[in-house]
């Protein structure tokens, strides 16, 4: 048995989310499903993050013991040959065998994707939240900078009743606010739809939602419904009510898994 | 009654294409059909260009002669209401009631959009032609500048069959072959998957599947199954078996269409 790092890149709208559901067509039994002709019986891979239904993936990360001697550039092969047109192996590679994606994965980098402008634009309408007034991208990032540093997120994670065991303490290394004048490609349409706001975090792990959460409040900073220095009150309440509403799934994205 | 030039953008993947026809859902029919309750009977609109089945629009025009007094982005508002979220009004003018959206126009821009890597983006499926092996922009880049101008582009039409009457003598203003790192926000899995080349070719009209051939034939350069000087060949030849195949409509964009 060989342990395989597979890197993974997936449009998560058809999905409901990265772990294996009874009755729901999820990421984690795409690539099981991909990978069970492939070893010949069936396998459980290890996703670093477990991504929302509707979230998606530039660089997910999932570990995967095999018996078949496939090279790792004949594995990308055959999991493409098998896996779904909205999911991708980008690449694979031998580890050690103790490697797990999830338990030894030290940091993540999420972006959330927002486009501000008076018309939504119809070829970015899976992938951004579109909001239709305009935002202040230096007030979000003024407010953005008051999370970074280890503190207690409660606030920042989901409503009660899906929450996981332990503590809500994360360290946020970086949180940028990027705007951006909107895919080249689109720059047509661009002048209507607005230019793309990328929010970007990266940290040791991150609650359920916290990201969304996080971007939920900085919208409202940005619209000026709520203040910069709100954002910090908010932190320290600990509370998930003063926070601002959870940003849609369809703006998120995994983008990298980091291993020491 | 007053006439209006409407502005569109539209995800082509799931439409016939922008004529209306009896038994598929096409742009043009979307539009008419989201115009309709806002005019109280039933209108006619006018497209610039008759894009393909799955072609999308960055900046499709269509005309539309209307009595229902609406201001022109009210008009906007109300058309963006009605529309399902692929298709989207952009904007909305009052024009000189002979303005005609296709008779009228006087050039148009089409972008084509590839990406040479190992995988196929995901996130960019579609709305790009993935090529797993890599091409050479300069080469087709090199082969484009041969077809600038004005020629008899019978050669790069679509099969007997579909073609419309009249001469295949067309103009083009201009082609370029633009290659990028990607969309920014996608770059983690770009590495992979390869960085994106823009054909875009801009002219005084374009016979049907015209740019598509055009791209099916710069793509057997950049692989180098075809020299350079070959497209020079095949254009004097007037015979489209002499040119590549038709690339796939999900590449393609409308990107403006202008008007003196």
């Amino acid at each position: 048995m060989r342990t395989f790092k597979l890197t993974l890149a997936y449009d998560g709208t058809d999905y409901a989310g990265w772990q294996r559901q009874h009755k729901a067509a999820t990421i984690q039994a795409a690539v099981e499903a991909a990978l069970r002709p492939i070893e010949g019986r069936p396998v459980t891979v290890h996703g670093a993050g477990r991504t929302d239904a509707g979230v998606h993936a530039l660089g997910q990360v999932a570990s995967v013991r095999l018996a078949h001697p496939l090279a790792p550039p004949a594995l990308v092969r055959a999991l493409n040959a098998r896996l779904p047109p909205d999911v991708r192996a980008l690449h694979a590679e031998q580890v050690a065998d103790r490697f797990h994606a999830r338990f030894d994965a030290r940091g993540k980098v999420y972006r959330y994707r927002l486009a501000a402008g008076p018309v939504a634009n119809p070829l970015d309408r899976r992938y951004v939240w579109h909001l239709p007034q305009p935002v202040d991208p230096a007030a979000m990032q003024a407010a953005g900078a008051l999370l970074r540093g280890r503190h207690d997120f409660a606030a920042f994670q989901t409503a009660a009743g899906e929450r996981g065991p332990g503590s809500t303490e994360r360290t946020i290394a970086a949180l940028r606010v990027v705007a951006e004048p909107g895919p080249a490609w689109s720059a047509a349409a661009g002048e209507r739809c607005g230019g793309v706001i990328d929010v970007e975090v990266e940290g040791d792990g991150f609650l359920r939602h916290m990201v969304r959460t996080i971007v939920g409040t900085l919208v409202e900073v940005g619209r000026a419904r709520r203040s910069v220095t709100d954002v910090a009150a908010v932190l320290a309440s600990g509370r998930r009510a003063r926070a601002g509403p959870t940003a849609p799934a369809r703006g998120l994205f995994l983008v990298r898994v980091d291993y020491s």
